[in-house]
């Protein structure tokens, strides 16, 4: 029997791989697609998808989604997300939000980005890193989605923490593609600027430092000290994480990732440096790691709008609905 | 029941799209994957595929194939094909051959390509463009899968050869993405060579220019002046076809396609210009048309190593062993 | 000694070309730069230009201009051209103008455009093409700067018009680095809807057109059918024409271009076809020609800032101010 | 008068980078053109240069070189350019070595690179970062120019060293357009591998560390421990360093770098990140500092082809002969 769900926010970048996903998927069914304005077309949205899927746009309504599907995936902004997420669970429906609304704890939140209106949700929701948060997202009815940094960071940094000491800072430099940024139009993501370019973007004061420390104090209880500086560079999707700190003894990296992973559908441990091409499409984190002396330098790749968000949240939602977390999860690279 | 394949020559970047496509498509099974060394590891060739499939390199022996598979898939240069192939229909093995060596007449492929060693099977192949060729498709041991610029061109063209005059000339300017280079280390394939540039080869004597003037003569009787100028495109992958000629009345172009293609499962018909990226990672052919008086200007788009190579061979093999044409096929697009 | 000359529009990519382009010239002194707001500051604006050249932008103001320069140069928006080039020239400022107000007689313009408020000066204006109105550049006060697209097809076709017959249509196929649409943000222009992609647009009805049509009907008085279609290509710089159609006698076309332009600075004929990053940086028109029997295809590439716009520009003030033509002008390209 | 130079090693990018500049320096006059082959055509090699500079290409040979030149600059790969440069300046000719020959001492060499033949120059060799070693230069015959990695570091990076402390670990990710691997053709550089793609290579272990490290040691007798990790980029040339380490002691970059090298040409200090566009086509080194506590970021940007090596050459050159630094050296950005 297929489950009925809701994609809400369907014009983005993110809302677009939702429906790809899904549309392959076994038991998910599209049961509602909507925009803030409901009064596009899916196929002027996104010409890709002519007779491959259709279906009418709502002006997103909680009422008529709780009517016809038991999931939502909101592929929305932050702050626009925490009212709609706040009804629907009222009305019953399960949610996996792609935006950072419900990602942190209250404070962190406020302070990064503004002030919150629904504390009740906020305190119970689930953050939706499988690896890490696999127990509890099978049981919440909000799983707070990570965000494409996060994902890639904690992905590569957690392994490693029982080695790190609090007093030393970790230097996180990442670079995405441009899809990232979103599908808006800004004068940084036309093509002229970011052809032939590369540049730092709000180097130490982005708003995913504070989320990739609180989540490494949550699960070790260490207190790091993240230092994050990110980068858009001339592709469309992929995001690469370069980390860098010192370790308090020496150790075989590669093969402490093999064993800290060796459960793990989405981890590949690679003996040499990371491509993004190599994991572009698919949920796949690949990771490389190399130690000299106590210094360490730990590389990951992602493909932002999939790992990074819409199929990291379909692997949430199998989770939550008892499916292997894997079932429907693209897993083939767009190579060459 | 699953039905054993090879793929013979999987080294290179329609080898690998065979992989990829066959790896998801619920009748055929990968039974042998050979390269002409054989020495190689499929993971060390094509490292996207880690912890998603992993095979056994044979060197290529078509007595091992026969034991092994019901089909082959020759994904190997021209002048190669010929003698595997040869031996392998001996053998019983059905083949899709994706090379050029049995698309043409025996009397045009020596003219433009080189002596030919297995004249028996060429007069007896089957063109696999399945728009226009399905039923024969249907019986045929031997596919010769066409080049990627007959295949965009074709399908643009064929629709409108009824309203063309034999002493007007075709226009056919066709700009392709680097992979439809082959994998091959060259100069003119390389990142500097081809970033911030656009530039024509072969202009009025590229091999694909006979292969789609001998398709037209041979489904219509009309001997069309077809003048070929191929691009190179600062992009991976992706093929677009611009078509100018005149034609001998005035009608409507994009009603007229939407019903020659009315039946098709992989021709969509726009009403605006095409771009390669809505079809890229698909075995669509986007079409569109527009008639000035009686200048037509046609334009199609196509991925070049799907719809213009592996897709297409798969499509073909699909109808070789009596499923549904689309089993498998991807039709969702590498979007954005 | 120097002389003074006004930048009107300086925001922009050809404004900015403009700078670059007189800051290195030997006679021609920037004394004036305006924008229509004059409350940005130019490093912001352009920060290549920190430490290499700044200065205080006005708000455009003909009056003022006229006080400090002899010649203005107008890189801005058709119809905004028009109101200011009137003022100038009353004002006893030379004009080039680089947008479209001046190019087409008043009935081309008026059906193409818009209603045009300087009837008097669009007749006397001369079309800013040097290797075909050097002399009457030479004495007007009001030179209008082609097009992109007509300064490559012109250069490519006017050549061969002695051998074209009105009968039989011109295709041209084009192909343009996107800073040829501008700075101005658009969903068309952002890097996820260009990179990995390729589209025409506004096929056959591009304003283009009419005027290719109009300057060969103008300078040869025959009333060829051009049928132009432009495309946007994945590169910031370089625009790539390629034209097709038949003559009514065969001849060597390369021995024909070189001896036609033997005389010319900024015109290079090729053996082999032509590329756009050979000349990207350059005020250089490249050249390639075929002949198939009597089927002709012409190939010309051009930087579209530079000889599509400003460069050109500036070839026409050192014309204007009795300058050699070459004086200052960019021969060395942007290569790798 | 113009003093005669030699350009040895002219088909690969910096050959070319040298004869681009000079064609344009008011004082240098290329006298001689070399390969190692010495059979090819200037105009086959660079066609760009057509129609703008040709010469006949001589094989290399040194006594030639001295009949013809005062100067000679050696874009060669290393190994080769040693007995080259010993022999030119056996002969009295000036040498500036664009390899990395006589960039390190002999210990540190011969640990990171080969045997060395002349262990007699290697000792008196200057090493040409301007800023630093500007009076060695002007009385030395052999200049020994800086990696382009090294310089873009270390010009980031000497300001700052007054404050950090030898046992802090200092981290470099680098990123670099795809030229800076030359222009052999490689899998590696192949458009195809390189496109929507980004990646780390020979992390930690790049021969560019112990240069950056032992020049530091040589100005400021501190012993850094450098740590660098180098990336190709999806882009032709630019090349961006982000540096991050601890400092000992709370104070304003900015303001600390516009102080630092407030008499300096090509040190440009930007209040925001840096991008590679901005310098691309110039000698200039753009940078920005940001200090987070004591944590410090350091983010510098140049064109590798130019700062990176043959600007910077020719600021050696300009040194060397008593004319002003920066006489003909490019300032004005590929910009859009």
């Amino acid at each position: 029997m297929m489950i009925d769900v809701a994609i809400v926010g369907a014009s983005g970048y993110t809302g677009l791989e939702l429906i790809k996903i899904i549309l392959n998927h076994p038991k998910f069914n599209i049961s509602y697609i909507s925009t803030s304005k409901g009064d596009e077309n899916l196929i002027d949205l996104h010409p890709s998808l002519k007779n491959v899927f259709d279906k009418d746009i709502d002006k997103t309504d909680p009422k008529m989604i709780s009517k016809v599907a038991k999931l939502a995936f909101l592929a929305l902004p932050h702050k626009t997300s925490m009212s709609i997420a706040k009804d629907l669970l009222e009305l019953g429906v399960k949610v996996v939000d792609l935006s950072a609304d419900y990602r942190l704890e209250l404070d962190t939140y406020e302070k990064h980005y503004c002030h919150h209106d629904d504390k009740e949700n906020i305190k119970n929701s689930v953050y939706g890193l499988p690896e890490f948060f696999k127990e509890k997202i099978k049981t919440t009815s909000l799983v707070a989605n990570p965000g494409c940094y996060p994902t890639a960071s904690l992905l590569a940094l957690l392994p490693f923490v029982e080695f790190l000491d609090e007093k030393f800072p970790i230097f996180i430099d990442a670079k995405s593609g441009v899809s990232g940024a979103g599908k808006k139009c800004s004068h940084n993501t036309q093509y002229v600027s970011i052809n032939e370019n590369i540049f730092a973007y709000n180097p130490l004061i982005h708003r995913h430092q504070p989320e990739i420390k609180e989540k490494i104090l949550h699960l070790t209880k260490k207190n790091l000290d993240i230092n994050f500086v990110p980068h858009l560079i001339p592709a469309t999707r992929g995001e690469l994480i370069d980390i860098y700190t010192v370790v308090d003894k020496e150790f075989e990296p590669i093969s402490h990732l093999k064993e800290f992973y060796k459960d793990e559908n989405f981890i590949r441990i690679f003996d040499k440096p990371v491509d993004i091409k190599s994991c572009s499409g698919t949920n796949f984190c690949d990771i490389f790691a190399k130690l000299d002396g106590k210094k360490l330098y730990i590389n990951s790749a992602i493909d932002n709008l999939l790992r990074g968000a819409s199929s990291q949240a379909v692997v949430n939602a199998n989770i939550m609905f008892g499916f292997d977390e894997d079932l429907g999860i693209p897993k083939i690279a767009y190579m060459p």
